[in-house]
This record gives C-alpha cells, structure tokens and sequence, in this order.
C-alpha cells in the first residue's frame, strides 16, 4: 500500500504524538469558562499535524480553530477505519445527564492517558440557547472542548450560511408566488425567459432542468415553447396552505413562532401565516449532517420539498431556481471544524440539527475523516442527541444507514439522579431545588430506575447487535452503595459492561474506567450491527415497529390528518425513506410525565412531515417547539466582556 | 523615534517591497468572476507580511482573508497617517457611475504602476442584493478585490454577528415586555433578582448600572430596595408604540417589509406590528463602521435607544441588560478583513452602513489602521457611498467628525451617460434598454450635464476645503470629444484637475493619469478641512444648512410628526449630535425625478428617527426602503456551483 505522503505524523495510521495538556484539577470545579481559560490552547495548525492533516488541507479560521478539506477522504480512502464509539443516554431529566461531557472525557481518557488515537466529533449548538437558559454545549468541568466561547458562538459560521441558504429559499418562494399573482401570463414569461440581443430566450441550467423533469426535453430557446408551455414553465401555483418550509433564525425569539407577513404596502394584502424555527431545525442543517460531499449536498438541496401546487404535486427547492445558489452559500460548510479538548486530544465540530424533528447527531463527514485519521487502531467518539430512544434509534436507522459506517459500541449515560427520577422519585422541575431524595442516599429509588428506564435502554441497544456499555456520570451527591448498584444492574440488565467515571471532576483521569471497557468491547469481533427496520416496507409499518420495539407501545394510533400525510408522501413517492420520530425526550412514551419504561400506551401520531432532501420522514407525536424563548431572566444578564482583555465571562 | 520592531517591512513607515500582478487583459472584457478567477490570489500572510502587519497581529480565515488586529494602531502610534483620499460621485443614474472600481483602480495605479504604499478602504457588501439584482460590490472589469466571491459572501463573519446581536436585542424586548404584562410585581421582582442560598439577591453589573443611573446608588443586595423601588428595578414599562428597534435578517425578504409578531398560542394574543430591516440596516452596522474599540463599541451599544417608557424617557439596550452579551457576539467584528485587489494592492474590507438611514462609509478603524500601514508617504484611499450630496456630506460631517482624520483629497466620479442624463437626457430605467442619446456622441446633454450637476456636486466638494479630482470613468461608448468636455467643464467649475479614467477595460494601467493627480493633489500643503455646522446649534438648524447649502433647497418644511421627534431628542439631550440625511441618491433634490441640479425648491423632512448609539439623528426625506426585494428574475437563477471545482459562475 503506498504512502499517503506528508510529514510526521502525515500517514493518519500510525500512532500519532499528540502533546497533551495536564489539567491543574481544583475542588471545588470551577465554572467552565474559567476552566477553558485556564488552558491555553496549541495553535490549530500544530493539532492538524499531529493529526496527520496536511497543511494544504487545512483552513485557519485564527489561531484556535480551522475547517478541514475533504481532500483527506480522498488521500486515505485505502485505508482502513477506526472504531466507531457513540454515546447515547438514558431518558434524561430536563437538566441532561452529561452526554457530551462523557464523551469529551471519554476521549482525552482514551488519547491523554491510553495513548490511543482518538478523536471527539461533536454537534456544533445553536446560539440562541447560549444566551437564553441552557448555555453551551462544549461539554463542561475537566471535560470539555476549549476554546469553549468559541465552541459555542460563531465558530466558523456554518450556521449562519445555513440561516442565509435557508432564507433565500423562504423569500424566494414568496417572491415568487406574489410574481405569478401580479402578472399575466406573458409579462411573467418575459420576466422569467427574457429575450437576448437576438431574439432568442435562452434558458439558465436550473430552468432547463425543471422543463425536462416537465417531459419536455432539452429546451434551448423557450421561443419554441408553446402558449400553454410557457405558462407551465412560468407558473409554479403553489398553494400557499401547503408550504413547509419556514425561515430561521438563531436566536431564542418566541414572539417569532407564529407571524403574519407581507403586511407592507408595497406587498398588496398577499399576507401569510409562518413562522421561523430556530436555524438548527432548518432541514438545511439535517442534509449538512448527512451528506458525504459538496456534489450530494447540492443534490439533496436540490430534493427539498417546499410544498406541494394547486394539484398536489411536490414542488422543489430546484422549482424555484434557487438551488446552486443556495449551494453556493453552504459551500465552506461542508468542511468540518477542528478544534481540540482541555487535554489536548482533535476534536471536529460539524453540523447540529435538531434531536426532535430532524436526527440530532453531528455530521458523517467529520466521522468518516476522523475514522480514516485515528487509522484501524484508533478510535472516534460520537454522541447521539436526546435519549437512546430517539438519539440512537436515529443515529442507527438513519445517520449509519446513509453513511455505510459500522458502529463499533455504545456508550450509555446514566445518572443516579435520572435512576432516581425513573424509579419514582419525585419531578424534576429546572428553576425549582431539587428535592431530598435527590441529595441523599436511596438505594430503593435507583433499584427501581435501573430495573425500568436503564433495563430497557439497555435492551434497546442490544436490538442493534452492539455491545454496549453503561458509563454512571458520577455527581458529588451520589453515594458508593448507588453508584455500585446501578454498576451491577445494568450487567445484570444485559450491559457489556458497566462502569462508574467521574470525568466532570477529574478529566480525562476520571474516566480510566470507562476508556478501558471501551477498548476491551471494541477488540471483540463478531459482533452484527443491523438496522431495526428495512426501507422497503410502508411508513405505517416504520413507525409501528420504532413505537413498539423501542418505544414499548403497545401500538400506532394515526389521527386523521397524519394518514392523509402518509398518504401523499407514499403517493409522491417517498415511501422508501426512513422515519425520524418527533418525539418528547423526557420520557420512553411520547407523554414527559411517564417515566421509568411505561407499558400499555398507544402512541399517538398527530401530523406527518418530511425532510425530502434531508431524506426522512417525520410524525409528530405530541406539540413540538421548534423554536425556544426567552425566559424572564436570560443568561445574558450574567454575561460580561473585558474590552482591553476580550475576557469574557457568564457563559457557561 | 524607536523602531516599531518585526521583520521584514515591518516598520510600517518605508516603501513595501509587494508582489504585484499584472493583468491579462482580454477585450472584450471578461465577467467579474471569470476574471478574479484568472488570478491567483497571493496567500494572505505574504500580503500582510508586504505591508508590515506582524504574524501575530494576523487571524487568517482561509489562506485568502484574514482579519487584522488593533494592536497595529497602539504599535505604530508614533508614526505619522499617510494621505487620506475619499471618492465619491455624482448623482447617479439607478445603474451606479463605478466610485468602487473607480476607488480600486487608483489604488491599483498607485501601487502597481507607481509603487506607492497604498491600501483600499471598502465596505463589506450586503448578501442580499448579490442573490437579488445588484450583483456584488467587490469592483469589476480589471479593478476589483479578489477573490471577488469570497469578498461577495460571508466574507469574515462581521454581518452574521451584527444579525445574531441586533436580534438577540430585538427578541430580548419583546420576551421583557411579555414577561412584565404576565407577571405580577413579586413574581417578576423575584424571577430577575433571585435569591442566592444565603437568601441574598445579588444583582448583575448590568442590573447595578441601571440602579445607578435611576439615582440609587450602588446595590449590591436587592433585599435593600424598597417595594417601590423593587417594582421600578423590574419594569422598564416599555410603550410599544414607540420602539424603534427591528429584527434584522441580510437576505432581500420583501415579505418581512410588514409583519405581526406573537400570533404563536403561548404568546397568549400580546401580538405586535413590526418589520425585518436588512442586516446592513442595523444601528450596530453604523456602530462598527464609527467605532474606535472594543470598549468604544461597548458603551455605544450601551446607548442605543430602542424606544421610550410609558413616561417618554429613553429606553436603552443597556437597560435590556443585553450590552455585554451584543459586544460579545460581535467581539471578532472589530478587526477589519485584509484582501487584495487584481493587481496585488492590499485591502481592508470593513463594515458596510447602509447609506440613507446611516452614512455609508467603512469603518473608522480600518481607514486608521491602513493610514499607519502606508506611513506618512503613503495612500489610503476609501469611499463613501451613493452621490456627493449624501455620502461625503456624510463621509465629512459624521465619519471625519467622529474619527478626527483629515482627509486629503477628493475623488468624484462622473460619467458622460449620468451627465447625459442630468442633462436633460431621457430617464433611464433598469431593465430597459438605454435610449440612443446614450450610446450616441451628444455634447449638449453632457455639457448641460456638467453645467448643472457636476459643477453643484464641484462647488459642494470644495465648500469642506478639500482638493477635487474629477475623475471621468470611461464606458465603451463615449466619444472622444465627449469626454474632453467633461474633463474642461470640471476645471471650469472648481476641480483641482480632471482626467479621463479607464480602470474597468485596463486596470491600474487605465487609472494612471487620475493616480498622477492625486499625487500632485495631496502634495499640497495649506488645504484646510472644515465641517460644514458646528454641533452646538439646534437640530433645525443643522438640516437647514445641509438643505439650503449641500442640495440647494430653498428651505426645510418639518412634518408636525418630525417636529415632534426633533423636540422629544432635544429634550432627551440628543441635540448636540450630527445629521445623517435619510434622502434618495437620484437627485440633489428630495425628488428622485429631478435631474441636474434643481433649484427653488423646499426639502420636506417627513419623520425623524435617531441611532443614539452610532451618534446621530436621521431625518427623512420621502420613503425610504430598508429592505430590499427579489424581482421575477432574481440573479440566483444564473448562479451555478460545480461540485468538484468548486468554481461558482453567475456572481457578478
């Protein structure tokens, strides 16, 4: 096999010589930024060397972070992958039970202390939230990706160019429906196909293509085009009732969930009732998670559904003529983020969609250039969004069946507050203090956790023919005997194995426990990874086998306007994609209050919608917001900046 | 005089040693992308290296852009500014006369072909229009900024950071004036100044600011406030009527000209009419084109007015508790964008304020940092945006004002088709063919022409006591003798010199005799640089004399409405600020039909608005959009991307 070519460390199979960052560990921990502070990062370009990155593959965005070509898939493609780690939770409390930060300190457990290759992919968070309640997203303690502030504001703008490429279409498409309802045939024809100096009305390539998806064939002039044809090839009569596709916009903005438009003057009363989501729901941020190159991004933005005309037929992104462009605004998207932990050890950072209403994992680019890079030996951490339910379920049935990449185990969070909450511990309300069962000892409580959530989380896994192994995300309150039991009942429960880490605290250190069974289930060969459902059979059927196989139901029950959905999306032609459930994550059923592993539900599926370019299908069961507020008292209140310095401070 | 320390061109006073290029020009001449595209760009650190900006002063985005540190203005402090020359032009026909191309051209001429030290000024574009029907701003023909798409696009991020903080602001009103009309005086009181375990209730800085600024004093526990002092702490009492702030979004939405906020059922009917502006709208565009820091940036967020209480007092952002957290998300903005022109020249691209509501001129900081670059010998040369009338009444008046910057000398751009037309020629319509007076030789138009607009834009340029270039920008179809006569009326009307330019068809090489004259131009010593009003008269006063002597009003007729609003500012202490006329470009007049330069005429000032924070008052003159829209046709349907390449097509 020849030499891929590059410097030290250029071979991306070797082992790598990492300098790793020994963390000053102070109890008690202090706030995140102050933690992210304290370690200053290595240049960017010294991390993509000691990666294996060429320097021509590489694009500095500063000193601290830099987007990564694609040109590394092509240079290692003979080249074997590494193991494919996921992390994924159990149904968490409304706080989260610490999935990035377990697979933050899993990887500097695995690069910083085992001396394994090993890289950490992550989901890039939206802004709105880090000025809202929730904060960032860069994990957190000794276990977290620094710079942390500019993990979790601009980073290298891929959000924002999906907000620009997501709103072009928006106005685009509301252009054009005020065009074609302000003009008579022959204006809006001569707008659209305008003569040239010489007569003729040459055609650009996207108008070009929709004549041909239109049975007509190679147009070069529309002057050949008959009456009727023109006003084909001008009309799009989108019926406005059907239109999906919303506009973005990254910041928590309540007051924008639901809005009238075109009250301007100049607009002649052709109003509509939208909305904007938050830019990481946009379907634009799903296709940027799964797509594989620029070429099949632009073929997925090209698929995207708007809406449907007067007659039922879908209309598309490319319908409306705008999919190079918006191509052309996502172009430097499609080139993952690296960054690197409070150890030292690459991390990349790309794409973040929604764990509701799209698929909630980080992109399959940054996965598959980090599996060629970590090489056969090594190792790439990933996390799944939400609970194992819907976050693996997702990364399984969709992320890995678009990429082709065979996951090598699972890695399932569990807090003994979470085990407490499950066994019938009292509600866990954000704002409020946590009640005393929470604070003290109660075996009984996490006894009753473990044998209902964890056991079925558990089971659920296993489902996929992947060894999976429970990590307890150890907090200050909880108790040796609590966190042993939880240890023994998920082996007990059908765990590969089963450890207690303390990363949060301790770093990398903390989770020896951890790395080392993930290294032990990942030697094992043998194993078969397979899907839950097969594509080829009907959509009804999907849902009904995630609800009853994972969700525990007992069975579907369609409202009315869902089956009518369904209906038109098998009748479209859509039937063969896979089904990315909108589903609450704080509980197992699609009802937040139940928790534990409800049994004897049937879950409910209000609407249906699709991600045509993306490329799934998703029911909605129960209301989802897919655009957070602003509560009384944001974080931005605590949010402060040196201007000499540029120190800031509040985030967390 | 101590050296400045760095390598290689490092002081940052003598000649730069820089690697130019030298077009290949091809007649016809190409489209702007093809042509950018026929040239390399040098990789950005040997730009900044030719040019004395040290490696650490540097933040490379990509190998092409990078941003610039101001670190450069405290290390060369010592050093005298080079010479500072602004271009501007005559009234405009809707197609624009070249002021960018003009701008890039000499600064290619000065550099390339005299090897001067010489840096360009520019503003960083809209993303809008380049996806609507104006194409780009990066110059064109064989005077522009390469590469022109980079430029074009998102470019370092600067706009999507102002959307993300004009934004946070916009949502954080509308969820406070929620908050406040949904929750009673101890809830509200409660939920902004929580109790801590000690059962204290420490405010935040911003929070104790506010508390100073109502004549409390410093508060450090909330405890101490009095109920009514509580309730004053926690309602700001906003008059929704009055709020002045919009969401902003850098797409060309129409639809967002008018809309109704709150329809969503959570917002339980607390619903409000308002309206999307473009990004480049924002007050904290003009905020970063007129600031001088971080920490000035700071306080002018801190003053922005987004509208009054219930008793007509300001309501500021700072009083939202947003200033730091808006500083935050624009920290990165404050460093301009280094590029370079086809030729090799370096460029700053920084900032880009809409012209009508706001003055339209880069940055403050890229002009100051370029200044020191060249040294005393050298030339930066910028522009101000729409005629002369409006953007160097304002580049002066405002932007010098603010800056302290003398400028040297005065570019106007004119071209025979303009003075054709303000010389009685026939309107001249986007989207129609230009009549024949335009494409054939016509010396009575364009003598009337320069009798009429060019000689009142001449004598208005000299009345700041500035030298005046005239610089004729050829087009392919003006004739000899046309042009001499431009270049004869201009020295007869007051110019300092007049040339014929032909940057667009050949670069630095067609710019040399406007570069010689500049030379000669700013050589001179003795010009004294004065404003047009001094400060301390009343806002009447100042738009009276901008009317009567700048446009050639007869007088200023308020509106009762705009009356109103002058009293409410100068009541609110805003008197002592500059004007920034909110007027069409298309005429000196108000009317946009009036060509030449119109006279007996009264300047009807409709409504007056104010950007506290960027530091003036905007009256206005006649509607003024501030959103643009798409047409039938946008340009996104010509754009095309090829996936491999990555080469784009269709930008212009």
């Amino acid at each position: 096999m020849a030499s891929p070519g590059g410097g030290r460390g250029g071979s991306g199979v070797g082992a790598w010589n990492v300098q790793y960052f020994k963390p000053n560990l102070v109890d008690p921990v202090p706030s995140d930024i102050v933690i992210s502070r304290g370690q200053p990062p290595k240049n960017i370009e010294q991390v993509a060397e000691e990666v294996g990155i060429l320097p021509q593959e590489l694009d500095p965005y500063g000193r601290k972070k830099a987007k990564v070509s694609l040109d590394v898939l092509k240079r290692l493609r003979h080249y074997k992958n590494g193991k494919y780690v996921v992390v994924v939770g159990i149904t968490p409390t409304p706080f989260g039970e610490g999935k990035t930060t377990t697979t933050v300190g899993l990887s500097q457990s695995l690069g910083a202390h085992l001396h394994k290759n090993v890289f950490t992919c992550l989901r890039q968070p939206s802004q709105g939230p880090t000025f809202g309640i929730k904060g960032g997203a860069a994990g957190g303690g000794y276990a977290q990706v620094i710079p942390m502030e500019e993990f979790n504001l601009h980073l290298t703008g891929d959000i924002h160019a999906i907000t620009a490429a997501n709103n072009l279409l928006a106005a685009a498409i509301d252009a054009r429906m005020f065009h074609e309802s302000t003009q008579k045939d022959e204006a809006l024809f001569n707008r659209l196909c305008p003569k040239n100096r010489e007569g003729k009305r040459p055609l650009s390539e996207v108008q070009k293509r929709r004549l041909v998806g239109m049975g007509l064939g190679v147009v070069d002039d529309a002057n050949t085009l008959t009456k009727e044809q023109q006003v084909q090839c001008s009309r799009l009569n989108i019926d406005p009732k059907t239109i999906t596709w919303n506009r973005v916009i990254d910041t928590n903005d309540r007051f924008l969930r639901g809005i009238e438009i075109g009250l301007g003057p100049a607009e002649k009363g052709h109003t509509r009732r939208t909305q904007f989501d938050i830019s990481v729901a946009s379907e634009l941020m799903a296709i940027l998670a799964l797509t594989t190159s620029l070429g099949d991004m632009r073929d997925r933005i090209s698929r995207i559904v708007i809406g449907s005309d007067v007659q039922g037929h879908p209309v598309t992104a490319d319908d409306i003529g705008v999919t190079d462009a918006m191509t052309v605004l996502m172009r430097d998207t499609v080139r993952p983020t690296l960054m690197q932990t409070l150890e030292g050890t690459p991390v990349f950072v790309h794409a973040g969609p929604f764990a509701n209403i799209a698929h909630g994992s980080s992109s399959i680019i940054a996965d598959q250039i980090a599996l060629k890079l970590v090489g056969e030996h090594g190792y790439v951490v990933t996390e799944a969004g939400f609970g194992a339910d819907i976050g693996m379920e997702k990364f399984f049935n969709i992320k890995c069946r678009y990429s082709g990449l065979q996951p090598s185990a699972v890695v399932l969070v569990a807090t003994v507050r979470a085990l407490k909450m499950h066994g019938g511990g009292p509600a866990v309300v954000p704002g409020n203090p946590l009640k005393h069962e929470y604070l003290e000892e109660n075996l009984d409580l996490v006894k009753a956790g473990c044998d209902s959530n964890l056991r079925k989380q558990i089971e659920n896994c296993n489902k996929f023919g992947i060894p999976v192994v429970v990590c307890v995300n150890k907090f200050a309150t909880d108790t040796d005997k609590e966190l042993e039991l939880v240890v023994n009942r998920a082996i007990e429960h059908g765990a590969f194995d089963a450890v207690i880490s303390d990363h949060w605290a301790k770093g990398g250190a903390g989770a020896l426990l951890l790395a080392k069974a993930i290294v032990k289930a990942t030697s094992e060969d043998g194993r078969n990874f397979k899907f839950l459902y097969p594509l080829n059979i009907s959509l009804e059927e999907k849902i009904n086998i995630i609800a009853r196989e994972i969700y525990g139901a007992n069975g579907v029950e369609f409202s009315e306007q869902a089956r009518k959905k369904l209906d038109t999306y098998t009748k479209q032609g859509f039937s063969n994609l896979p089904i990315c459930m909108a589903k609450t994550q704080l509980s197992l059923s699609h009802d937040p209050t139940k928790k534990g592993a409800p049994t004897n539900f049937t879950l409910p599926i209000r609407d249906v919608s699709a991600s045509i370019g993306a490329g799934f299908i998703f029911p909605f069961s129960g209301e989802i917001t897919t655009m957070p507020g602003l509560g009384t008292r944001p974080c931005f209140f605590d949010i402060t900046i040196d201007p000499e310095t540029e120190i800031i401070n509040g985030l967390f």
